[in-house]
């Protein structure tokens, strides 16, 4: 069903601007080819606000106001500090991060989603070239674990001083996630069908599945919850006969990444361990130039989901234009296909887009050296007119 | 000075029996080339003893033992369970690990030491060919951190249910091990000028040093602790002015490790971050069967430290004598190597095991298609007989 979308765009910080102002007409472009009613207002709360101004990033009703809108599209945050500081790059950068993971716990957005999937023309990094048959999304979990950011420091600065941090993990949390998990196996199973194509994940007992869930944990170190995580997924996988299950713990998962990533389908880990596993299954897609990210709350699309590359705000080379703006792109893209589950239109500008992009790193990986944000964007564009 | 050593041997569980049994003749014949006064006794603690016994692993004065001994040179420890089980491999692996953490904490071995290097014949994971020159030493704290195994599960089993585990960092243990990466990273920038080598790393301000130390953290999300260790590798810093400093968050780190890996040379990380990068380097040094490591207390060589390949007990090819030996031939070289800072004549023991077991993956390299536990071990045999 058609229908009309307003999204929130923010820029952020560094680099995320540059790619924001080289997607924009890009998507605008897409939208107008399939006839989608995009609407988007400009939010520029930049973290550079925390050593500048008051501290604050955001201001006070910053939730509120996001919540008006479809969805949230992010150039990138994390500012380095104030220049005056020769360590800014070596030695800060936390402070300014914090609205990332506002967004993400204010909206509930308790799963971040990264696909890893090697676009033809996008950098092979792997020597084997299986490297090419690379096709998994890897579920991290984006609501607690790791990130409750619960610890702190006793006796500071004293040579008995001992810093803490909590993790706390929910069973209700662990179970979304891991449905989730199962479902988009599910999911991914029949779009492969309806593209006449299958894959085969082997299960202990000899019998062979069409998708595949694998769990990461590091149950044999951190037992408490590694334990918590196993026994849902055991528990779930009943419901999900069709899927085979699997387990690594985090370190051989890390390996596998770079040994066989192309035995994986779909990947769910903790917060951390999420963290981890979706920069490397970044690289696994060509680079952080050429990888885009979702936060969202999959149990209810009433929430704006906050779309972004995986990359971050690169303070080295901002304001230079340098910077590859296809992540941001495909980031559109990605988002265009979540508005697509309701609106064909949206779909169909997702292709457009994801089209010209490809087209234009096939071309780029040809031989041509094209460099700069808006060269980069320019290219896509004429792809995009031919379309 | 010559000395005679004594080693205690822990063959442990899986393919752990299998390449100690095919390192033991190796070791012994390099040894007697070098004129090394070398002895061990087998101690055969398997942890099936978990499931067949009374549960315990190691007998109640396992430490008390094995502190006789000058080092310890483990197989692999890990076993999955009671065969009854169908799903031993997928959901069981924590059990039986137990006993390597209890050695590491019992002896305080607070350094994990895992060198990446690829050797000549051994498997090229990435494509780019600096690959190649991959040489970096990764420290890991090996004491606190988030292993710790502090934590609970509350209201287990119900909807309610919430597992927590605590990270608990000491500035004392983060400043022995910063110091300890310092102290390394001088050690190797003067090894390389023996033999007329340089790496320059280059520092914010311009200049370049010849040896650098990247601090590993997740200070972005993990600020308790991440904001210690930055503190302690900055105040730690201005004592080491020859050596260069670096941070990278681990995300970032392991994207790093794949994408351009040749520009680290040693890394210091906490306890799982460095788990997970130690597995990481092994493939960059070609993989678990060609990757050792070490457990140990730098600041004291009368503690016995604890040699092991990176590799488990694989516990899907045990039995079958299918395991490559090579990795902990290597191990047992990297032992040698110990010994080696008081004895020259295990430095030559650990010179012939490496070169032999080279000029075997060489040539294995070359075409043979050798397979087997035992006849790895009788090729690098073949090569050790001609030196
Ligand atoms: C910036 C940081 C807090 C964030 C995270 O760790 O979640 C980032 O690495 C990411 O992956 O989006
Ligand atoms: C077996 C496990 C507890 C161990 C660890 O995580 O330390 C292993 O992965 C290692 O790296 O030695």
């Amino acid at each position: 069903m058609r229908r009309s979308w307003r999204i929130a765009v923010l820029p952020g910080d560094g680099i995320g601007s540059e790619v924001v102002g080289a997607t924009l007409p890009l998507l605008r472009h897409a939208s107008q080819m399939a006839g989608l009613d995009l609407n988007w207002d400009m939010l520029p709360w930049p973290s550079t606000a925390w050593h500048e101004d008051n501290g604050q990033m955001m201001p006070d009703d910053a939730l509120a106001q996001l919540s008006q809108y479809d969805a949230m599209l992010m150039g990138a945050l994390g500012d380095p500090g104030p220049t005056s500081n020769p360590n800014r790059y070596l030695l800060s950068d936390g402070v300014s991060l914090s609205p990332l993971l506002t967004l993400r716990k204010g909206f509930d957005l308790w799963a971040c989603e990264r696909p890893a999937q090697l676009l033809e023309g996008a950098h092979q990094y792997l020597a084997d070239d299986r490297a090419r048959d690379v096709d998994m999304l890897v579920i991290r979990e984006n609501s607690e674990g790791e990130y409750v950011n619960q610890g702190g420091r006793l006796h500071r600065g004293t040579p008995r001083e001992t810093a803490t941090q909590l993790e706390v993990f929910t069973r209700a949390a662990t179970e979304r996630l891991l449905r989730h998990a199962f479902e988009s196996a599910q999911r991914r199973a029949a779009e492969r069908k309806e593209k006449g194509q299958t894959r085969h994940f082997k299960r202990l007992d000899g019998s062979h599945a069409t998708s595949q869930v694998c769990l990461i944990t590091k149950r044999n170190a951190l037992p408490e919850w590694g334990e918590l995580y196993t026994e849902v997924f055991e528990q779930l996988s009943q419901r999900y006969p069709d899927v085979a299950i699997h387990h690594e713990l985090i370190d051989a998962a890390c390996m596998k990444f770079v040994q066989a990533p192309w035995q994986f389908d779909v990947v769910a880990a903790s917060n951390l361990q999420g963290d981890i596993l979706t920069d490397l299954a970044a690289i696994l897609s060509g680079g952080m130039g050429v990888a885009p990210s979702c936060n969202l709350k999959p149990d209810d699309r009433s929430v704006p989901p906050l779309f972004e590359p995986t990359h971050g705000s690169a303070p080295d080379i901002a304001g230079q234009h340098l910077a590859d703006p296809t992540a941001m792109i495909l980031t559109a893209a990605m988002m265009l296909d979540w508005m697509g589950v309701e609106d064909p239109a949206a779909s169909d500008a997702a292709e457009h887009l994801r089209r010209a992009t490809e087209a234009s790193l096939k071309a780029r990986n040809e031989g041509s050296t094209l460099t700069g944000t808006d060269n980069i964007s320019q290219h896509i564009e004429h792809f995009l007119a031919q379309r």
